[in-house]
């Protein structure tokens, strides 16, 4: 009994992330169960996107032009560059609508661990687009871990004296959380900066 | 801007089972930076498993061949029949490789909540396969619940005077499961089960 392009499917399926053997099992079957509605376009939004989607040289954003939609988007704000670690936190900013500046993205955090040095960032790429003029403020839009926040020194660090006025993210209690539930670190951030209503 | 290619992945991504917006966009993201390893692959290993794997015309079960490797297999004992809901319950029988008889897939439960009637599963079909002999026990491998259980009770009622014995699968304690998070009825069902040591 050969049953190699089902088990093939599953331990590709089983490669997602979100997605174990078990799952990927399911999620065969409900392919296999719906092809011409799943399955099969599936299949060819994976091929159109593998062939189509590249990174923009500019910022690093995935999009099917290079540079990228918004690197030459004229309606957005050139003076501001707001630096993420990757593309899923450039498209959590981009639902939020909150930002009509430009992006950079670095690619990764460094990372001691996993062996992650500045080299493997696009750390020079920042510096070069900062050289280039025009951009007046950087924001670093850096997660608030170990690794997030050594990248963000390193950055600002690397970025002193290029003329830049560089911010961060605000820390404080999140927008619908319960203030029982969150750590002191965050409570202690948030009660520093506290404002007045 | 056009995301087109992206979103159109992330939406297909999103309807499989365990995969939500936030995961499938995970997902996107890790196959566009695997291209080659992942992305490509799994494109044609759906496309092939689209193209290949086939209903079983006896048995229901999904391989390359019709009739399946299992029904065509002469090691395997003929007289045996396990029916079960879904292709995935027969996966997870021969995975635990516990039965060399062969199979008969209903393709789902009876259930008046969802409108599954008798005419939607592969009943008929069943009958047929008995009515054609060499078939001695019938064991039904369905699952305990109140959609399970109607359907096991309508698929014996349906087998009645056809000459074959009527199994169906023990109830009790999980090998490796406590006993106090069992719930009562499987905990009063071993115990009327129970067997000398």
């Amino acid at each position: 009994m050969t049953l190699s392009d089902i088990e093939r499917l599953i331990q590709l399926l089983a490669k997602l992330p979100g997605l174990g053997p078990r799952s990927a099992r399911r999620a065969a079957l409900q392919l296999l169960k719906k092809r011409e509605l799943l399955m099969l376009p599936l299949a060819r939004a994976l091929e159109d996107a593998a062939a189509n989607i590249r990174s923009c040289a500019v910022c690093g954003n995935l999009d099917t032009a290079d540079p990228c939609g918004i690197c030459t988007d004229s309606r957005r704000d050139s003076a501001s560059l707001c630096v993420v670690a990757d593309v899923a936190d450039l498209w959590a900013l981009e639902r939020a609508a909150a930002f009509r500046g430009r992006y950079h993205v670095l690619g990764g955090l460094l990372s001691a661990l996993d062996g992650i040095g500045p080299e493997q960032l696009s750390i020079a790429g920042l510096q070069k687009r900062i050289a280039e003029g025009g951009i007046k403020e950087v924001i670093l839009a850096i997660a608030a871990t170990v690794d997030g926040q050594t990248t963000a020194h390193y950055v600002a660090d690397r970025l002193e004296g290029a003329g830049v006025t560089i911010t961060r993210l605000a820390h404080g209690v999140p927008v619908g959380g319960e203030l029982d539930y969150l750590d002191d670190g965050t409570l202690t951030q948030a009660l520093k900066a506290r404002r007045p209503i």
